[in-house]
């Protein structure tokens, strides 16, 4: 830990995953035995999401597979672009505040420069891709 | 668990990411002070590899950066076809040879249907996307 950054990385909060077949996805992590855990729609994200433990039985590491439900959502738009994937990678931060605060001193580029509100208790932010070296990451905070 | 499928997932054992940027992606995880656990060519996979812990200080769930170091790399076709971006998801499991056994059996297309060796004392496996829903998911066992 950087003394004057004023915010830790906690672990990989979950990926976002944009399968092309999200009903092959999903069936191959049950298939695995995986534990579901919730699927709920986020209406502003135009997106239904199913979020699977990962195995390891911690609050951590959780697989979110993304479903668009209109193609105006960003999901849409990636699988048209790039096609199936891996999204994003979600970091876990104790403080968003403050690891806004330090990258933006630090000349990162976010997606928005404020928190916004996340699904399930918690505030998020998105690292730019162009800071990044091309991976879109986010940065979590559960604030329960 | 499925009682008969004789073997456990434990959970996000990496990432790998395949970087437009290697060097930006990098100094980003640098700048948010993870640590970094180790660089080395794998000659046959033809890449660069560099890998981050992702500030759970586990043994699961590391960052592992690659970069490609021929144009006939597996990485730089990836880079051309779809750009920057989550190449794999890489889960850790108790036994490969068993997971190979249970996955051939319901039907589950792999890319190899042996066991490959891996980096660090690892067992292999990738499964074939087109099983998956489209994401390339890898198998990994730690035989130490």
């Amino acid at each position: 830990m950087s003394i004057n950054s004023g915010f830790k990385i906690l672990g990989i909060d979950h990926l976002g995953l944009a399968p092309k077949d999200a009903e092959q996805n999903k069936n191959f992590f049950k298939l695995l035995s995986l534990p579901l855990e919730s699927s709920e729609t986020v209406l502003e994200q135009m997106v239904d999401t199913t979020i699977f433990d990962s195995g390891s039985n911690q609050s951590l590491s959780k697989l979110e597979i993304l479903k668009p439900t209109s193609d105006q959502s960003s999901i849409a738009k990636f699988l048209e672009k790039k096609g199936s994937g891996i999204h994003h990678l979600a970091l876990r931060v104790d403080s968003v505040d403050h690891a806004i605060k330090f990258l933006l001193k630090n000349g990162v580029k976010l997606v928005t420069d404020t928190a916004q509100v996340g699904v399930h208790h918690t505030k998020v932010v998105f690292v730019h891709p162009r800071s990044t070296g091309g991976i879109l990451i986010e940065l979590v905070e559960h604030t329960r």
